[in-house]
């Protein structure tokens, strides 16, 4: 598995060992990684912190010409809200681990001109499956069901 | 004025004298306000604290049967993330003050079945048509631009 996508696997299982959601990101600027991060609804009662949104927090203020230079990567299909963040920043690329256990806006994405790699990561599907199957709640709550 | 978007107005006004970017929203369920906030790029060096992202925050995490009943109001049309974040909580109907300094993705929303309605209020434009005139170069960074 690509450094990167592992580097977003080790998030997402940070987030699964805090009794939390196990989607993991890092946002990647010229083989840097400017920010990591993963899905903080449990830890801090977030409702806007997905794996790819504390991700973008945690790499701060960043200057336009940055963005459109970055690759995210994210271990689950990104939602709307953090298929429309890519597009607000115009991030060109979005490396996704897995869509089987969550479809999400990877068409929009596409339609908008967004490069979108799905790694079909066998590891990041049993994450979110054993995670799914122990709190199903949870995770409706977190994807609005 | 809308009790609700004057709410919202307020929250704007607030950011603006914090020397922030002039965005305010409020999450109504049932005529109370869940959440009020308002874009926090400068006070807290935020990327994601849009205004609308704020106010859901600050209404913390409620069951997808309560944001299905919700009416989000911000004084200004919302952008790709703020909108999507609008899809993924399912939330039916949007109030914007006014979309004559930015357009958002009032289509994207219309098209998947969200209300949308602009009140086009000459305070809502003049705020914003201030703060791009005195800081240019912020608003473009608020908006990936």
């Amino acid at each position: 598995m690509d450094q990167y996508l592992q580097a977003a696997l080790e998030e997402a299982k940070t987030g699964y060992e805090e009794g939390g959601i196990p989607i993991g990101s890092v946002l990647v600027h010229k083989d840097k990684i400017l920010g990591r991060g993963h899905n903080k609804r449990v830890q801090e009662g977030s409702v806007v912190l997905h794996g790819e949104m504390d991700a973008l927090e945690n790499a701060g203020r960043q200057p336009a010409t940055v963005y459109r230079e970055c690759v995210l990567y994210t271990t689950l299909s990104p939602c709307p809200m953090c298929s429309g963040t890519i597009l607000l920043y115009g991030i060109p690329k979005v490396v996704i681990g897995e869509n089987r256990t969550f479809m999400g806006e990877e068409e929009l994405l596409r339609s908008r001109g967004v490069e979108v790699e799905v790694v079909d990561s066998q590891e990041c599907v049993e994450l979110m499956q054993r995670f799914i199957q122990e709190k199903p709640t949870l995770w409706n709550e977190d994807i609005g069901v």
